[in-house]
């Protein structure tokens, strides 16, 4: 059983900014997100958009926003458990919690932070009659990690930015790539257009379009996909392979959190702004996640919120401990690493 | 008279970022600042501090994340009204207000924000019998231009960072520049500590401790100080200047502010947390100069009360209008100057 001070439920910004405020009270965090990295939307969905809401960012790469906000963490060692989703929570009588995700991982904290954004991010999935049969048998609808893919014959399915860029990608890594999309037209960066091109054109990748997977064959693990053109004649086809990873994008859910018992408003958890609490005491909701008079779904405003949770945290932690906020500009920040950041002391000095 | 959507008291990093999203929704922001320049407390007391709680940088220097805040809201082309002190406040008939400063600006505005951090900086004075008498003709505690002092003889006292910077500067613009401190020992950054040192060694610095100015002489114009040298024999000299500037630093005030008839708790300003409002309709209290419930003195939480302080603002401006909130990432920023900054559009094409 993985303990810790603060359970923070999701790994986007909001979560990961919570990390440093609890850091700098001395409380330890740990992270689950269904994703396979921590970042969440900004690093699942638009790495490589810039946002330009940030304070003192006139711009920023979203993914770049994650680096830094990984590296301004870093001292206060989070822990993570990546790619599960939190399914169960129980309260224990002492009044703390203890999360199971859907893999069985179990996490014990006495406050818990959920910190999902929209949700957890789940894959549109094709609708193939013995699609589940797969799953985890040569199905797989994000990749966690491409080596698994390594001199495998893979077929990838959609038109996008995922799409185009794990099939450059895996070009690399399996010893077959096959890109199947519904239309010969693909949206996505011109660069990653124009590479899927080039590759196409080197014979390094397989391109099959206007087309789409019609079925799965296999014993226990995926053997061929069938595979119908879209054309006059449907022509069909068979091809081996080992691996289909479908990429039909992401659609939040807030999906097993939604049956904990907090109150829900409009798909979001209801929360007091003076500590971002829900209605179960322990538990709370910060970042685009939560819901309050006047709420916007801001990168900022979870900062703030996380800031602030951290805060009523530390009381519930520690009832009987008075806080007294200091500033990291005068108290500098003492990582759990043995780490010390601080300014350069001001000197006192004779000149003679 | 100064007209404007937004009128915005104190330009530290809170005001200049409620400029962004004052911007965003095509709201237009005029700044006072009592201080000469922008950037409050960050760019006044502590340019050269980092700090390591402004979500996204790891470590910034205060100087620094002003300059970027400033380069983040250029393209909204704000208005500054710096180194005046808001003093008084009217509302018109029409709800509308206008603020006149200490030097007689007025400005006029539907909607006022304070943004005043802990005050606005008064400068420490020395105890010197006829020193209202020459301020302004000689006696000035803050450097707003330094070109003023080209070519004249100048005094500066103090013993910080102040003192030891416009020291160093000064030296290359003035005729005659004297350093007077109580101490032989100042305190402040190393490397300007020992530039004095340097300045004071070649004799294009004048050093004069340990000593205070005891005394200033002139008909209306500053034309000598007098100096007692902190020793058994007190000597005192009289020392031809045009210019004296005490640094002794800046102690915050509520100001003038406080008799707004706002209502204030322990020198805060009272806010509503759904949209930062005051008592008085149409006046909002953001960052460290308000007050509620949880509230945290911190930057990153300034400016999330500046973003809900906006859309409330955007409402009692336009009360016929509903806004849609439209994410940066998607809609990019468009500037009142006619600049645009949005992601590179994603390409529909076709691989053949």
């Amino acid at each position: 059983m993985i303990k810790t001070d603060i359970l923070i439920i999701g790994a986007g910004p909001t979560g990961l900014f919570a990390v440093f405020e609890a850091g700098l009270l001395k409380l330890k965090c740990h992270l689950i997100d269904a994703l396979p990295q921590a970042g969440g939307q900004c690093s699942e969905i638009y790495p490589k958009k810039p946002i330009y809401d940030i304070p003192g960012f006139p711009e920023v790469l979203a993914g770049d926003l994650v680096d830094n906000l990984m590296e301004q963490i870093k001292s206060f060692q989070p822990g993570f458990t990546l790619g599960e989703r939190a399914e169960t929570i129980k309260k224990l009588e002492d009044g703390t919690f203890v999360v199971t995700t859907n893999k069985g991982t179990e996490h014990h904290a006495p406050v818990v932070a959920i910190a999902g954004g929209l949700g957890s991010f789940e894959p549109r999935k094709p609708l193939l009659e013995n699609l589940s049969k797969f799953e985890d048998n040569g199905v797989a609808y994000m990749i966690k990690d491409p080596e698994v893919y390594r001199d495998k014959k893979v077929i990838i399915a959609g038109g996008g930015d995922s799409a185009l860029d794990w099939s450059i990608f895996l070009a690399d890594v399996a010893s077959q790539v096959t890109l199947v999309h519904r239309r010969n037209e693909f949206r996505g960066a011109l660069d990653s257009v124009e590479k899927v091109q080039e590759l196409k054109d080197k014979g390094k990748l397989n391109l099959i379009t206007p087309a789409e997977i019609i079925g799965l064959n296999g014993d226990t693990q995926l053997e061929s996909v069938l595979i119908r053109k879209i054309s006059d004649d449907n022509e069909e086809l068979v091809l081996e392979v080992d691996d289909f990873i479908p990429l039909f994008g992401l659609s939040p859910k807030l999906g097993p959190i939604g049956d904990w018992g907090l109150e829900i408003e409009k798909n979001a958890i209801k929360v007091d702004t003076f500590d971002y609490q829900t209605n179960i005491p322990g538990i709370y909701a910060i970042g685009d996640v939560n819901t309050y008079p006047g709420k916007l779904k801001l990168i900022l405003c979870g900062f703030h919120e996380a800031t602030l949770m951290c805060q009523s945290a530390f009381q519930k932690i520690h009832p009987d401990k008075k806080y007294v906020m200091k500033y990291t500009t005068v108290g500098g920040v003492s990582g759990f690493d043995g780490t010390k950041k601080e300014a350069p002391k001001a000197v006192v000095k004779a000149i003679e």
